[in-house]
């Protein structure tokens, strides 16, 4: 039997990890894949194969249709090789040199789409706002489980991003403690707020709409190029307007935040290629108040690099593309029909 | 002309990032290449190429040899594509949104090896310790110049860990700053050393030299698998003995130390087969005093994974293998003699 997931305290710094022997059963697709043509037959994701899924735990499907088979547009399943399981057992006390914990937690999976999309490009504009929605609705199911602190919503595209499934999907981990680098950006925003009274998010949003960074933007949201970039043409999405949690997006919103993504993901395949990705969305811990300095926001990070030792090693990211020059270079397509 | 490359503090975490656009110039090897077989003439690491790297700032060569000539056993060369360069300007006051600053510094390659060897087990034995002398050599000389805060040693094996030239080579950038994660790891181990009276790498020390994560060790260092790894079969090499900066080290003890990262590295690729990995040294700041709660070590990230969104976005790494069981399978090769 293979061992249940463990979370494990670093001994120096504190940081989590997680041990999952069980993903080391997951089966490693190779792709990138042919494109859009001939999905395989055992795709797990495909209309017909929703028995090679757990049990489905939101679904948008035809009326007509009984759950886990096929007439849907969007499911959200158990991750099957989970990181985390949804498990009893309180993180143990922390304090000694080795803490470690059984893995409680959730991790699932969007399948946004029934069609079998390789390229985040490619998948269709009702696919990413039923997607982004899937996400609320998922942290709003997890807010309600008091052992859980945080749900961290992500999507891998791409072998060189970590993905082992092609068909596009998205993913969310729900865990007990909130992750490092969020922490990280709730301590360093909370500071700014103390020293300066405002959210550094909505100083940042509203500095980057007239500036050199700017790369699309809508009524309520704009997308620029991050200033200091671990990846060259990383972007971060960013609401104009304060928002600490991302749980209290509105429909429209939803919308319109949905296709600003898809915007600038189609501006990433069309300036870069068919490039390996992926995004998270950084908001509020489940539960928290509407936090006055901290921001809702969606960083993307194209893989343009593989980070060394030098990265590793001091947390300091090298890149070779100055963000102005790469958000006038997505600037110069993102407004361009598909398949121009 | 290359715009001249440039720190940049992220306007929420405050972390530094560097956009060096001279990088992208950069020849990118194919690689792994074909094994020791048939050097490519245009190495700029082989003897007789010498005037391909910037001119030398140490060596190890026969006394009747001229410098930047033939006739070196290591070479200590200025990298010919910086991240960092040698500028007189200091960093702008931090403070604002958005600051940036020019990359003064230093990024320094050294050439382990006259022979073309691009696996890292197959470097002899005098290349680990010529590498780890010229280590100190060049933090020492860097410590001279009040300018830089830190030095940063490490190396970088396979395109998949961010190598760029296949020539066994490694790796020192300084910089005006500590970079974060050596930071963090200061700050962390004084709270330990706050709390406990003792250094944290002290106790990791003396704990896993009789657990089940230990891997070698000699009598006065020892390797361990990491007790939260970020990736599987990740290991670090400390000093028994308490020493917060690398550079006190002594003579016999780097060819000691030397010695165990060299059967570590070898032990790696007999489990793991040619696998790419970085290394780095975390050590204390240049020029600190004898930090009574940090303590030199060494760590080695095999490339086993590609840390996808959940990692990046949270800082929370997933592994599917148990540092227990790595290190009983690195256990099993450690002492094996080469080739058997």
């Amino acid at each position: 039997m293979t061992p249940a997931p463990e979370y494990r305290r670093d001994p120096v710094t504190g940081r989590w990890a997680v041990v999952a022997p069980a993903r080391a059963l997951r089966p490693l697709v190779p792709h990138p894949a042919p494109a859009q043509a001939d999905p395989p037959a055992d795709c797990p994701f495909c209309p017909g194969n929703e028995h090679d899924t757990p049990g489905e735990l939101l679904a948008d499907r035809d009326p007509a249709s009984a759950p886990n088979g096929p007439g849907w547009r969007l499911r959200v399943v158990p991750n099957r090789y989970p990181a985390v399981e949804a498990a009893p057992a309180p993180l143990l006390p922390s304090g000694d040199l080795f803490t470690a914990a059984p893995a409680a937690g959730r991790h699932e999976v969007v399948i946004a789409c029934p069609e079998h999309v390789v390229r985040a490009a490619e998948l269709p504009r009702g696919a990413y706002r039923g997607l982004f929605r899937a996400y609320r609705e998922r942290m709003a199911a997890h807010a309600a489980d008091p052992g859980l602190a945080y749900t961290l919503a992500f999507k891998n595209v791409g072998a060189d991003a970590g993905a082992s499934l092609a068909h596009a999907h998205a993913q969310l981990v729900a865990t007990p403690f909130v992750p490092a680098i969020v922490q990280e950006e709730l301590d360093a925003s909370a500071a700014y707020h103390t020293r300066t009274g405002r959210c550094v998010f909505c100083d940042l949003a509203a500095a980057e709409r007239s500036g050199p960074r700017r790369v699309c933007e809508t009524g309520d949201f704009v997308a620029v190029a991050a200033f200091a970039p671990r990846f060259a043409y990383e972007v971060w999405v960013l609401p104009k307007g304060h928002a600490a949690r991302y749980e209290t997006i509105a429909d429209a919103a939803v919308g319109e935040f949905a296709g600003v993504v898809r915007r600038v993901v189609a501006a990433l395949d069309a300036v870069l290629g068919p490039v390996a990705f992926n995004w998270y969305l950084h908001t509020a811990p489940l539960r928290s108040a509407d936090l006055p300095h901290y921001h809702w926001h969606l960083e993307i990070i194209p893989r343009t690099a593989r980070p060394a030792g030098f990265e590793w090693g001091g947390g300091c990211h090298v890149t070779a593309t100055a963000p102005e020059r790469a958000a006038a270079d997505l600037r110069a397509v993102v407004d361009r029909p598909p398949g121009s």
